[in-house]
């Protein structure tokens, strides 16, 4: 292991994040609209902050120093992972410096129940996976959360997708799906390469990327929210993260344009972003073409279809009191479905209606759509399209297998054959992983957290199997809201700082598509060659 | 495909099943101290059946006339799959044609609920399955259910048993699993062989066999039992079945004797049956060196100590009014809980104790534990033990291959090196297709079993998604009893007659290990070379 290096890349993360808090700097200040009065504490809180990364940063840089710029795999696995671990340490100070709050304990004396270390980290680690999963249950309250913090909350989901966009996409490939497919398919910029022309790549994507979320908060603006939340929301569309400046989410502007608006832009954000920049030069017919795509397209337009007939006419989610014509309801079915859908799929995790109270289908549905996720190469968590569509192709070709043992057929996709021995096996053990992951965290979980997380906050207990499942799916795959005590009006506060910690985890393991995680905790890992 | 060889083998199967009826018929006299007078309807039931088994038998012979012996791959895949539809099918008729009832419609008219077509599918396959599941709802009365169907109902976990020991066992060498492991790992009678020397085989096998199901139906006569339910329960543990003769299952006797017998015969029922077989001609050595061995007799013991421990300390699940000494709590714990770890573990599904009204991690630890399974080789669904010490195992070694690409490292076992590369995406595949077999089930269930199943029986409704899931995982592993709607002291007698055949369909897809089953469903199978 090349460790000079590792921390040079490790001091330059430190400093990016100091200089993006920098950002959440001016809206301390009343010239805005913002905060009512200069908020000291956030900007004490901003400015050590800053501080603690050039610091740190320069630590880092000093112990590299002369380091030479031989990156192999495992460095490189290090950095990806390393760096999402520095940057929710660095991350969480904001929160903790700030004195932040979770919600009033005691409202009439003014006791604030303050952040704790678990709390940070899991705010810090939720902006940065693009989770949007959040301990906070009043984020309203500026004597709670200052404005310049709250604005560094969504500036996470920004930077988290930025990483996303220029590490896994730009510089990696596609992540450890796409990559092999990418190869083959697409004729374009991440075919292997020259450095300059990877680092090319890398300042374009980033550019587009920057590019929409202007654009969208652009159109925010002129749909009726001020700047501030504008700029919030569209960070949390691009990354799919799902942050939002009210604590009704995007149900608190009740405008069927914003809704549709951010509908597009969440679908947008959930394709490749190689598509996307194929797009934006002009060869957008290799984005009709391709397999992924046509199949994210299909899952949105048939499940949306298929979830919101159920609801309307089985079983009337929209119209509980059954006063509203068949016309209302549908209105409703395709303002809300819609977009619930969509959120969970990309795993966005705004909220415009309770889902939780829907039929129990959808919330089946829901839950395994969280699984799904977005589409390789996008800032979409889960496990993406592509991989559910190579998934179902292994195992019919894996059945025929069985009583054709001598017959060797290839994968096919869109078509063309895809000669990769090792593609059937890395899709499989992704899916492995994924189960395993999911079941141990499962029975960690309903084992460590105490009934009164449940029975304390009025929930039902015999609910705890069926929300620890939501819970653990929803951080697993970066999506937020689950069901029931993580539903989409509830929070992550309840959780006992242990299961926070727990969450922070998974959060890093589905955001870096597990393996630069997991290594990390392997010892031959660290051992030098 | 060579047909008239597997017509003229599910001939065989016919004129079996036929045979192993003739059982029954005893019971229906009351010599026997069962039926209190002679059960006409249960006699004209069973002749009919028994007629109909030799009737079809010979057509199946006569069609299937002149065939050569030539089994490949694809026949034995044809022969295995279609005799447990043929099975199922036949095995339905004597609940059929003998008018069995599911409970009193009206207890006061003497109005009987009668088993429908699905109904009887269902109870059939779920004893050839060796599920033990069952849409009865009081087997007790003899006008609800002939005594001499009671006794075939039994007999069915009996000739399941048989029909895994042999085929799968002794025939096919361990199942899907064992197969590669048991070539390279045992210096027995299931290597490579000659015809004359399978033969062999097969016969000590079933003579083993039934041998364990005498000395336990000894043994459960000496402590206290009649002759039907000591040669019935001894069907039921020796198969991992988990019929009963009374409606509170095993608890019914309350005996601390019969419950010990019956756990140590579990734990045999679920070991490997070469194992067992070498232990017979004293070379029980190897039994203790082997590594699946070992790992599922750790699973039970540090199971069971820990679900012990966790329920008296943490819940006092054997304690609710709190008027019990520690003592006497262990006393009660030492009892059941080893007692339930065990009925689950290795599939077989007694109930001693309403374990579904245990702590949540109780609960969710049964739910994982259902897809563990016994080993390799034994009556035993689930998944089995040596595909979880593998998994585990491959996982590791895929995380190490990650970072360390150019190495390649095989997998061990006991410390011995196995060099197969198709082993491990076996393993990895077996591993996908019940997760995706699952899911899949799982939401079509949700998606059509009305809401109606749980709340005209006083179910909440909340819990559809997790009963549901619980009851997909005990019908695929051939569990029987799950959690709630379907828990310890429920049954599936409320459930829609597609979600019967969808159960069906599962426990017979998790009794032969997915591939015997999934390939009948695939056109290019049936398609001549």
């Amino acid at each position: 292991m090349n460790y000079p290096i590792v921390l040079r890349l490790l001091g330059m993360v430190s400093w990016l994040m100091g200089a993006t808090m920098l950002g959440s700097v001016p809206w301390a200040f009343p010239w805005f609209g913002q905060a009512e009065h200069i908020e000291w504490q956030g900007l004490i809180a901003l400015a050590g902050s800053i501080a603690g990364c050039v610091v740190l940063g320069g630590v880092f840089r000093y112990l590299g120093r002369g380091a030479n710029v031989s990156i192999y795999r495992r460095e490189a696995m290090a950095v990806v992972g390393l760096s999402w671990v520095l940057a929710t340490a660095l991350g969480a100070l904001p929160y903790l410096f700030s004195h932040s709050s979770i919600a009033w304990a005691d409202y009439d004396s003014g006791q604030r129940r303050l952040m704790n270390v678990a709390d940070c980290l899991f705010e810090s680690q939720s902006g940065f996976s693009t989770t949007g999963a959040t301990v906070l249950t009043d984020i309203e309250d500026p004597l709670l959360l200052p404005r310049c913090i709250l604005f560094w909350r969504c500036s996470t989901h920004f930077l988290g997708g930025l990483g996303i966009i220029v590490l896994f996409v730009a510089v990696l490939g596609q992540g450890s799906a796409g990559k092999a497919l990418m190869r083959a398919e697409i004729p374009g910029p991440s075919k292997e390469g020259s450095q300059e022309r990877m680092q090319h790549t890398a300042w374009t994507f980033a550019a587009i990327y920057c590019a929409l979320n202007l654009v969208l908060a652009v159109l925010l603006k002129i749909e009726g929210m001020n700047w501030f939340d504008a700029i919030c929301h569209a960070f949390g569309t691009m990354a799919t993260g799902g942050f939002s400046t009210y604590n009704a989410s995007l149900g608190y502007f009740n405008s069927a344009a914003i809704d549709y608006t951010v509908l597009v832009f969440m679908i947008i954000a959930g394709m490749n972003f190689t598509l996307i920049y194929l797009v934006t030069v002009g060869r957008g017919a290799i984005m009709l073409r391709d397999v992924e795509w046509r199949s994210y397209m299909a899952i949105i337009l048939g499940g949306s279809l298929l979830l919101g007939v159920i609801s309307v006419y089985l079983y009337e989610d929209f119209d509980r009191e059954g006063v509203l014509s068949d016309a209302s309801e549908a209105i409703s079915a395709a303002r809300y479905v819609p977009f619930t859908f969509v959120s969970i799929l990309t795993t966005t995790g705004f909220g415009t209606h309770d889902f939780d109270q829907w039929n129990q289908f959808g919330r089946a549905m829901l839950f395994l759509l969280m699984f799904v996720g977005g589409c390789a190469g996008s800032t979409g968590g889960g496990m993406k399209v592509i991989r559910h569509v190579l998934f179902v192709k292994i195992l019919r070709l894996e059945i025929e297998h069985s009583f054709h043992p001598n017959v060797v057929r290839h994968l096919r996709l869109g078509g063309v054959p895809i000669p990769d021995p090792e593609l059937r096996r890395a899709i499989l053990l992704y899916f492995g992983l994924v189960t395993f992951l999911f079941m141990f965290s499962w029975i960690l979980l309903v084992g460590l957290e105490p009934d009164a997380t449940w029975t304390e906050h009025n929930q039902p207990l015999q609910n705890k199997l069926i929300d620890s499942a939501s819970a653990v799916a929803a951080t697993l795959n970066n999506i937020g809201p689950g069901l029931g005590t993580v539903g989409a009006t509830q929070n992550y506060s309840a959780f006992s700082s242990f299961a926070k910690l727990l969450f922070v985890l998974l959060m890093m393991l589905g955001r870096l598509e597990l393996f630069p995680v997991l290594v990390l905790g392997m010892p031959s890992f660290w051992r030098s060659k």
